[in-house]
């Protein structure tokens, strides 16, 4: 049922400044215009125009999501610890999950994400892989204890999420799955006029293969990516580094070792090695050493592993990037302990090993002697480069060690930053960083949950298989701030017309009865025609109040009706372009109803 | 976007057998039918078909309250401790709510209703008598830890409630408000096709003046009331005893105390009595003695007061029609403890007054005489009327003692039983015991939220005046449960056409292919035209099947294609009456629609 939403009752008081919590303008210009109200920290109530605008971005997703076939089901925010303990995620989500118990101290959870009911509502349903391929979604109630909530509903502790979960039979299938939703989330983004990019992620805690999240571009986002001028876009988790070419090391000069006293740093290093041992080519800069770093593993099972990694000394080690690199293990610090286990690091001299003078009988070390420790090396330090490198004695250096020929490493890792100008992997260009607001996720879960949850149908032989997953977000209470981020002025919002609160938002200036008359027939007239209408009927009110309320609230078509109805005429202006025309008081339903379909 | 529901891929499993937890019919049919699964106690998932028809009742629900200018807005679930702190709802609601705590300890809350929060957003918008009234409601999802949780959605800890509030300055507005919201609830209802009767509800812990639940009379309801063949209904709670004219005892004998030995129940008092001091004029009965019954209230202030109850012998005290009585006061046992502190009172033989021998030295003792302890009567003893009741002697009893003459009480209370037979309060006969689902309750606040919270407005003189609340409720998922209860039959569900999860079912039956081509043109015909089809195109399936699973879905229309295509028929079911018909192929389409346009 549409009905005209009067001024005059609607619930709303809008406000003329900025609220003081209110963090980036989004937020602040729903607050202002009266669309939600903050209930506690991270979490907001909405008001009647922003409900609306809410139930037309699901609505957007819906159909969105009906089109690829999936259907629609309602899952319970409340959920039991057990099917959570199965999947290990009680343990795993730590303090950002929101707990308690019932009063028989039974322990529940108010989930983040639905991935284990999913999985048992199918294996309680289905057992054959005629059921499948299944795509299922709802579009409901979240909640995660963020440690900072932030930015309105950028960042809440309870949100509404679109969650899918396509089921298959076989790992072609969920190719097919995950394209048929990436699909369906960019016709949805597209329709909601959402400007994003689809950057590769790391899949992350959640196992799997591919994994893309939906970015819009923002300078107030939270996720940082990295993308090229030739269209390569990744989370920074996710950049690959493209492996150089072997050098061959034949003729170069053999490994020597070197007092370099007072050198605590790369930078001291650098410096020491131009002033003592000059190359003649050019001078030696960071990139020239092999920064060694100490850190522990822990992995799920409890057990901790010392490992070094090994990249150029002009380069950092990113800590979200090795988080990625190693999970599901958990980075901890190298500790005092740790040195004193492990005689073989000398702390600050680190090398892959240590050279000893020819026929020397000192006991060995440096990394590659040290049992059970793994040396993980970045990609760059391939065969054939050579380094200035800690000699795993205090104050001393080795120099001219070469990769493959002096020592090798347990394998490759992507743990150093990735900086502005590194090259794209697939050879797009030079990078550069970006911040975007994550709206969607699409993700490739294989079988983790159903190999938890013991989903499993039977195959075309009748034998036992385990279904394989894939996992769909769009953020919806998000979305809505991601339109409101990117569809706004100095004035107020700038709906797009099909997530707008209303079509046309009529504002009655002046005092003469004729005017409220023939706005009310207008507005009544209008919702006749299924144009749907904010219409300001507030007689005591002036017309600069109700300019600037119809500019914040953000309707697209504003009509104004005043002193041109002595000429016949009322006023249509579009909100986004200001652009404005009068219009025959007697063409102005047809008109609208016209622009509105146009639209 | 309406989409034809294929039973081919349609997210379904139907069960031939009720399942083991399904107390009630309607959540056995439920569960049979796929429209719901259960996930935690009290706690269920929606199946796809079982999401079309919530959200259909959410839609006349939405519509019923938009009719009388109510707005709609979305609270979270999550809420802070302080506004039910402030309201005293923290502690009042005991075990009943889930409690939990965030990552910085603070407490929150799964909200059970919304008062504090409705009256806080109203606070922060508003502050003129202009504004008012202001009707706001809300579809949400709600909690409360119920000890039993039963019947599926009947009664659920999770749970989606329509809840709605008014605003207004005096109590005559509130008035309007209420009987606004009632019409508002008779056309909801109306328009869902459900049976109710609207009973007067005791105001209970909310407090407040009006208070009415609607209830759909049901053997499998939890809501016990009494009714009349007149029309009155009510909750026991809210029954009112008709206090009989008082009586003239001029002339009646003076008490006198009886010894009573081994009398110790009111059956063996009136067997000695009529044994040892027979009547002239009948036998004596249980309503002849005079009960009297210590119990202790407990006050919101933590105070502990000892009263009496004296009822006539034939009835007990309903501990649920007591605990409205004495409502905010909670109902503690007299203790030995309080016995021994109140010696005047002798347990086993309490009664008003201990009528001592003339000229007695002997303490008082008795109910009156015990100073501090109230006596509060049944209307029924009304002065004049005369009782055998406890002497405070042991194995003594007092007879002839006289309401008015021998003894008065400090009030009366409505804490007796009610009973079938009992007559009407508004004289419109006798009372019969009845069972119900409670479909919906509305219900005048009064000040009670506005006072705690501070919400006050400006009148028109300019006075800040506290505003008077309405709370008004509509259990939706309950209210699916209570359609599926009053429409279902041996064979399934029976779906009123509003709310059913398609219009029509197409049963194809056969191996022949024109049968499927025939049905999907007319299942695409029909959606193109607006009806919502359930096309069971399954090849393998038998006939059998297919019907079954059409008669346990329960949509209103079948439609069976098959052999009668080759007469240039297909077969019309009305699911409810049985009654079918054949229609012409090339009729079907319009036919249909027309069908379903005349509802």
């Amino acid at each position: 049922m549409i009905v005209v939403i009067r001024m005059s009752s609607l619930f709303l008081r809008t406000l003329r400044e900025d609220p003081v919590d209110a963090e980036v303008a989004s937020h602040a210009l729903l607050l202002r215009a009266g669309y939600i109200r903050r209930a506690a920290p991270g979490i907001y109530s909405w008001l009647p125009l922003g409900l609306v605008v809410l139930r037309k971005v699901e609505g957007i997703i819906r159909d969105g999501m009906s089109a690829i076939g999936a259907q629609e089901v309602h899952f319970p925010a409340l959920l039991p610890r057990e099917p959570y303990e199965a999947s290990n995620r009680w343990t795993e989500y730590g303090e950002a999950i929101f707990r308690l118990k019932d009063r028989k101290q039974a322990d529940y959870l108010l989930a983040p994400t639905h991935e284990e009911m999913f999985t048992l509502l199918v294996k309680d349903l289905y057992s054959s892989y005629k059921d499948l391929p299944l795509y299922l979604y709802q579009i409901q109630t979240k909640y995660r204890d963020e440690a900072r909530p932030r930015a309105g509903l950028l960042r809440g502790r309870e949100f509404i999420m679109k969650d899918s979960y396509s089921f298959d039979v076989s790992d072609d299938d969920q190719v097919r799955s995950y394209q048929d939703h990436r699909a369906a989330y960019i016709r949805i983004f597209d329709e909601l006029g959402l400007d994003y990019v689809i950057v590769r992620a790391d899949p992350g805690a959640m196992g799997g293969s591919m994994s893309e999240e939906f970015l819009q571009p923002s300078a107030t986002g939270e996720d940082t990516y990295v993308r090229s001028a030739g269209g390569y876009a990744a989370n920074v988790e996710a950049v690959t580094t493209p492996v150089p070419d072997p050098i061959d090391y034949a003729g170069t000069a053999s490994a020597h070792v070197e007092d370099t006293p007072d050198t605590p740093t790369i930078e001291t290093l650098v410096d020491l090695a131009n002033e003592r041992f000059p190359r003649s080519d050019r001078r030696w800069n960071a990139a020239d050493t092999l920064k060694n770093v100490a850190v522990v593993l822990r992995h799920p099972d409890g057990t901790r592993e010392p490992v070094v990694i090994g990249l150029p000394g002009d380069r950092d080690v990113d800590p979200t990037r090795l988080e990625a690199a190693v999970n599901p293990a958990e980075i901890e610090v190298f500790t005092d302990a740790d040195f004193e286990a492990t005689p073989a690091l000398v702390r600050g001299y680190i090398g892959p090993a240590r050279i000893a003078p020819e026929g020397s009988t000192e006991p060995q070390l440096g990394i590659e002697s040290a049992s059970g420790i793994r040396y993980l090396l970045d990609p760059r330090i391939v065969s054939g480069t050579r380094w200035i490198t800690g000699a795993n004695q205090p104050g001393r250096h080795v120099f001219d060690l070469v990769a493959g020929r002096d020592f090798t490493g347990d394998g490759t890792i992507e743990a150093a930053d990735v900086r502005a100008g590194d090259p794209a992997p697939d050879g797009s260009g030079p990078l550069e960083p970006a911040r975007g607001i994550e709206i969607g996720h699409i993700f490739a879960l294989g079988r983790r949950f159903a190999d938890a949850l013991g989903l499993a149908v039977l195959d075309q032989n009748g034998k036992q298989v385990t279904v394989t997953m894939g996992s769909y977000g769009i953020g919806v209470t998000r979305a809505v701030a991601a339109l409101a981020e990117s569809n706004r002025d100095e004035r107020g919002l700038v709906w797009p017309r099909n997530v707008a609160p209303a079509d046309v938002h009529i504002v009655a200036t002046g005092k003469d009865d004729q005017v409220y008359t023939e706005a009310e027939r207008i507005a009544t007239e209008l919702d006749g025609v299924g144009v749907e209408v904010i219409y300001d009927d507030r007689a005591r009110v002036s017309p600069g109040v109700k300019f600037a309320d119809a500019e914040l609230v953000g309707v697209p078509t504003i009509v104004v009706v005043g002193r041109g109805l002595a000429d016949g005429v009322v006023e249509v202006r579009d909100r986004r372009s200001g652009e404005q025309e009068n219009v025959a008081v007697e063409q102005v339903v047809p008109h609208l109803r016209a622009l509105v379909d146009g639209g």
